[in-house]
């Protein structure tokens, strides 16, 4: 959907002439209150659910929870996934032509807040005819939308789920975005952001944002579970060598085990530059495939947005005088290995919420993977959002 | 120190004509018995205590533990600081000329293991006429030394203080290391590690790779503490600039605060680029120290020593059955808040230690300061040092 009006962001800058590419499932009730905003994280999109015609592989990102008589059940709901404003999948954003110049934005994209991304979503709304929303729904930043929902525009959201998310970045999470954003920056192919006009890619500075990245979705526990310390397997010709090449030592031939056998075949290739170990593949695996489709200014936008959401600040860090605003129903989802959005983050919000005599369910999961649980699938998880959505749906039609 | 005879290394290469550079504090005693080796990590050398003459600022890096009347008291120790070959700073490492090639070494220098390092430890002390240490002790990569010294030579070494270390790295350390390589390895600064003679210095790595080790040193609580959401404090000017730009919001105007006031006054700067908070500032300072004096292919070497360390492996992972070979006397330390090298990594050690009914102290001390607090002044920490050390000193006076 395109739209003319300038839309005036937090940071005096304003937004014109540009698009929003959406996705909808399901059917809009004649009531016009069935519907729900699924908000996106930083590599997501409007495609939150089903698979394109003739494209395998083309699944939303979210489409083990949304879809006809899943979770969120596209059979009862009208499901809208909107792609932010900034982002690389579709609407408007920093390799899009700037109307004042008519050169690609590049790194003269203006910097865009959660709340900037909440007001064009409620501008799509607007333009849709929809003027409340049954549920905001998102995980990670995409949570953080939701609850800016409830504060920004408390009268148009009757439900938030708000899944692995946080009131805000601890240090710990903005130094880590930092990192990332510095290697983007300081690649020698990023040209200030103005890449594209140098027909480059700074492509080792994304590798490298997004191994780090990977490193926070995931916990400790899950990394030592699926790669541990295990080494990339070398070829048989290889192992053979080595075999052949390491002296029998004492030890190992005295016990003569299985696994003291699997050491000597799996010899170190004393290398600091080749891949050792299984996680090494996985990571550099990782960063390669994000460096080919993301975005690098898109990279740097999306994780200042998420260093500068903190909707207490205005209320010198009062968190519970902040959410005070909010008059939704909340179910608030963390799990217990997430160390990026922490269980406690999620509790500070129960908190805050419960300050303010909220109605708030909450569910802490006991899960293995890390931040990267709320995209996956847990029957505890599914069956906690699927039974929260039947209530919405029969509190909608108690409606008068 | 210079040694003529050719090191064989773990990875079958071997290192020849070598010097290394250690300092020593203390006397010896007549019978010395009194020797204590102490081992570096990362970014440290052999100056592990003391100031240099006309120097300010030169103190060692242990200074804080090691001297007279400091818990490791060189009043009555004789105690062995020793650079580990591949390090930079004075022994031989990958900045200095290879007698094969006459060339300077760079990415040629051979891949060293922590093992190779504790037996070049013991020539130096074969050396200088000590036969048996009175104790080894180190931290964190250190620590990983101390353990090998006990498991290399169990008859030199009577005593190892093993602090906030750990049996090997997890998954998660090593995928920490390989991005921090990645960085350092794709910088075209780097030229396949022969950057020397190109003279350039592949300092974007280096800078990326110190900020990530940086997270990993701190904790999450003292990060929170120290930094916070902060942010860089404006210059008057720009604060006076945003304050009067800055329209009073209804909500803020309406509230008043002092702290509303606050938030006006340090509005954000809408940057991807710019420095925003206190952390960032704290990272990038710590990055471009660094990359003025560590050398890019010693980070590579000595992170792959870490990765590479496993006494379990050769024993099917089993670190009970590795740890049967040690004789000594055990001390370890770990760290609430680290979660680089958690408490859980050393009381494995420790059950491993008891599994072979060997004497184990071993201290959990609640420390805010995640990996870093092994480095910092903490009562507890150091009067557990003291005390081990003096039932050291007892034994060694209990000694025929």
């Amino acid at each position: 959907m395109h739209f003319a009006a300038a839309l005036p962001l937090q940071s005096g800058a304003s937004l014109r002439d540009y698009h929003l590419s959406f996705e909808t499932y399901g059917q809009l009730n004649a009531a016009r209150t069935n519907a729900v905003l699924v908000c996106h994280a930083l590599n997501a999109s409007h495609h939150v659910a089903g698979s394109y015609v003739g494209q395998d592989k083309s699944e939303g990102w979210w489409d083990n929870m949304i879809g006809p008589g899943k979770p969120l059940d596209t059979n009862k709901f009208f499901v809208i996934g909107v792609n932010n404003f900034g982002s690389c999948f579709g609407s408007t954003g920093p390799m899009h032509r700037n109307p004042d110049t008519g050169q690609v934005y590049g790194a003269d994209f203006p910097v865009m807040t959660v709340e900037d991304w909440v007001d064009a979503q409620a501008l799509l709304l607007d333009a849709m005819g929809i003027q409340t929303l049954a549920a905001v729904m998102g995980g990670s930043l995409g949570g953080m939308q939701a609850l800016s929902w409830t504060l920004q525009y408390p009268d148009r959201v009757r439900y938030a789920l708000v899944i692995a998310s946080a009131p805000n970045l601890t240090a710990e999470n903005i130094a880590f975005n930092e990192v990332a954003r510095r290697a983007i920056v300081t690649d020698p192919d990023f040209h200030g952001g103005h890449f594209y006009q140098h027909g480059t890619v700074p492509k080792r500075g994304l590798r490298i944002a997004r191994m780090i990245g990977h490193i926070t979705y995931l916990s400790d526990d899950v990394m030592n579970e699926k790669f541990g310390r295990q080494q990339k397997a070398p070829s048989p010709v290889t192992a053979l060598a080595a075999s052949a090449a390491l002296p029998p030592a004492g030890l190992l031939a005295s016990r003569g085990s299985p696994a003291a056998l699997d050491a000597v075949l799996q010899s170190y290739k004393y290398s600091t530059q080749e891949v050792e170990f299984q996680i090494e593949s996985y990571l550099r695996y990782q960063g390669d495939k994000f460096a080919e489709y993301f975005d690098a200014n898109t990279y740097l936008l999306i994780t200042r947005a998420l260093d500068y959401f903190d909707p207490a600040r205005a209320y010198g860090g009062d968190l519970s005088l902040a959410l005070g605003r909010a008059t939704a129903k909340f179910l608030l989802v963390s799990f217990t290995t997430d160390w990026r959005f922490s269980p406690k983050r999620s509790r500070e919000l129960v908190k805050a919420l419960l300050d303010n005599k909220r109605d708030v369910s909450y569910a802490e999961i006991d899960a293995l993977h890390g931040h990267d649980a709320f995209l996956l699938d847990d029957p505890r998880y599914t069956s906690v959002i699927r039974s929260y959505f039947a209530s919405i749906l029969q509190s909608l039609e108690g409606q008068p």
